[in-house]
């Protein structure tokens, strides 16, 4: 199992529409090979900002870097730049290969 | 459901036997009420560590505050200690609620 997980800095105030942005959002993860589940978490709220991350969960690193040259992955992030005043610096991107799943 | 991650440093070089104390440690997690399941994931190689994070999951912020109270969660730490000279700097918990699960 491989998992990339995108952190966020959400500006306080914005919570809602950020979590708005991703109920709303077409996805276009159904069905793609390798995919295994997608969840959007809130983390804690600090002074400036609410921490979220996004687990995105593939079969493996070679599924989730065949998905970032998508059709899917295109079409998945058209309109993401529209929602820049949101976030509190640039998301950041982390990628994990599953040790041990119990 | 609620996540609870850790993130933890591990200095390079002692990225195996890191995995060596989760792979042989009795979690004590099986049976524990509100217990979803746990994962050890390895993250990027830095030039001075690689990043781990364990991910455990829970039915509710609850179930997880309980077992933090619990003989359950006092004996899966019982000598926790001493494995620091691996890390490099204490461990970092993060405490995540889940807002959408895809």
């Amino acid at each position: 199992m491989f998992i990339a997980m995108n952190r966020f800095k959400i500006k306080c105030g914005s919570e809602s529409a950020f979590e708005e942005v991703w109920t709303n959002r077409e996805t276009f993860l159904e069905g793609v090979a390798g995919f295994n589940g997608f969840e959007l978490l809130k983390g804690s709220k600090f002074s400036e900002h609410t921490l979220y991350a996004t687990h995105t969960a593939w079969a493996s690193k070679q599924a989730f870097e065949d998905w970032t040259r998508s059709e899917a992955f295109r079409k998945a992030h058209v309109g993401v730049g529209s929602t820049k005043e949101l976030y509190q610096g640039p998301p950041e991107l982390e990628l994990f290969e599953s040790v041990l799943d119990q």
